[in-house]
């Protein structure tokens, strides 16, 4: 059987805010079926996980390139792979069957070729909805778990800063931390979101950051004790106030720098005076790396989904011709928690 | 008895480079006998630590002087702390008596008055010079042990990067890491310099700073398979360059940076896409919190000097006069290894 995929490309490297002409949605024929020998295994997206650090993949030159296996550069017109969920169409891959379910590296398309499928695991949803193995339950609850616990090593009563706190790994670690009995202020970029933080996912407070001026002050304001722990997503200005109100010994995550992902300019000049006195530990890190405690996230994260005692904060998009805007949207802060689209009915 | 003390004390607090004119020699009449009932110990100085980070207690304001015992800020006319060896010549403290050679918090004067004595300990000196417990047996050593071992946990092989090479702490990390089994590259500031760290301290390799353009492209060149550890004692352009050209799981121990002390506008914003992807740790620290392997560093550095395993590099000053052109020196790099004055014979 073949059909026509529709997939997204990039038509140039982008160098600053993406925008909807960077991209193109193409459409190509493909045979759902294997050649016989081969390992491919074709699979038909369902949910895709829309993630900032892409950015960087499409840049002509980011050192991010040349440092991790998933990071590498996106070649203008061919197929962007992310990591999604979908179910098996055919398989040449003695690892799979027509039918199974999986979670791993697909693409931003409609169907998936995934050669040698290292990066590509079957699913069992455990009952939960498939958008959950794109967010909570997939990379990006990993990146919150492991982020948190392996390299903030938090202990109970401390004091934990999150920025862009209603993203995708920012409102999973407030909620981590909570539930690990911390005291959390996230800050977000709208009001609306604000609320959600304070109301939805417990956080202690939260505040708007477009609505600061100074905002090493406003740190100091939400936490007059001092921070211990500051989980970043978005590097700049955010961290250097982070570490001029951090406590001694405390530990900066860096998970993401997003707003120097698309502004070259704007770095983060934290005083070092600062990192050497309160002994301060800068570290960035990625999910990758916490694998081994993958077993750990997945059972007590679903153990928390179960109990209620966590919230899914999910902002679905339909079909492969909305990926672009979705993509686009991260970087203006269009979205509310996980950004997902949503390629195919389960 | 009572003899005339002279004594260094600050005429206002310092905001950039220091010049002799913010210092002043003072005298005082001093009686060498303690009170009945005092817990006053008096100490004839013989030999003091001179070191950069005390510009920063010399500020008006510092958020260093906050953040530990050590680090408070010096009010000006006032005697000024610092690390040193003396001799006891009275005592009401039962822990010492007159005599006795003692190492601690002392001060740049001929004689000081400990109250308390919290941060003075009795000194045996193992048959070695008392200048060496001041320096490479003093903080200056356990700065360097305490950081090389403990806060960038080196593996035999790596590459380590020294900035500062052959001041009081990096030449030591130096050449600790090379007993290690490191491959060591260190930078300093002149060509006489750069020659002792190759013929006489045993460094694979070393570069004039001064000599060097674009510092990214220096370090490429002596680290073309990239930088396990930087051992950062300057900051600024240094630190970033070294971020720039670190390996993957790279760790950065930020000792000093002083170039940043006496430049407020100089600050290293090191890129945290690389800091993201490669996964490096930045981590300040002070010798203080390592004293858990202080009966460790006295052993094995002892050992090195006595097997001739290890050089000493000392740059010694006469008399108490001298303390001021000896610290302003600090930061005109003048100073070849430990700058040490020398307050009186043995």
């Amino acid at each position: 059987m073949e059909v026509t995929n529709k997939y997204i490309t990039i038509n140039t490297h982008i160098e600053g805010a993406p925008q909807e002409s960077d991209f193109e949605l193409k459409a190509a024929a493909l045979s759902l079926s294997v050649e016989p020998g081969s390992n491919d295994v074709i699979v038909k997206n369902l949910y895709l996980s829309i993630d900032p650090y892409q950015i960087n993949r499409m840049k002509s030159f980011s050192s991010s390139q040349k440092t991790s296996d998933f990071a590498v550069g996106i070649i203008p017109g061919q197929a962007i792979d992310a990591f999604g969920v979908g179910r098996v169409v055919a398989s040449g891959n003695p690892k799979f069957e027509k039918d199974d379910l999986v979670a791993g590296v697909i693409s931003w398309g409609e169907y998936s070729v995934v050669g040698g499928a290292t990066m590509l695991n079957k699913l069992d949803p455990m009952g939960f909805p498939l958008s959950y193995h794109v967010g909570i339950l997939g990379f990006s609850g990993l990146t919150a778990y492991g982020g948190f616990f392996e390299v903030c090593k938090p202990k109970k009563g401390e004091k934990v800063f999150v920025s862009a706190a209603s993203g995708s790994v920012g409102n999973l670690v407030g909620q981590y931390a909570k539930l690990f009995g911390c005291y959390v202020v996230g800050c977000a970029g709208s009001k609306q979101k604000v609320e959600l933080l304070k109301e939805k996912l417990g956080f202690d407070d939260a505040f708007n950051y477009k609505e600061e001026t100074d905002l090493k002050s406003t740190l100091k304001r939400y936490f007059p004790d001092g921070i211990d722990i500051y989980f970043d997503n978005v590097g700049a200005e955010m961290l250097e106030a982070a570490v001029a109100n951090m406590n001694a010994f405390g530990r900066v995550a860096v998970c993401g720098v997003i707003s120097e992902y698309t502004d070259k300019r704007k770095r983060a000049a934290p005083d070092m005076l600062d990192v050497v006195y309160k002994r301060i530990t800068i570290q960035g890190f990625l999910a990758a790396d916490y694998l081994n405690v993958y077993a750990d996230f997945l059972s007590t994260t679903s153990d928390h989904l179960r109990t209620g005692k966590m919230q899914v904060l999910e902002d679905i998009s339909q079909g492969v011709e909305s990926v672009p805007s979705a993509f686009i949207g991260l970087f203006r802060s269009d979205n509310i928690g996980k950004k997902i689209v949503q390629i195919a009915d389960d």
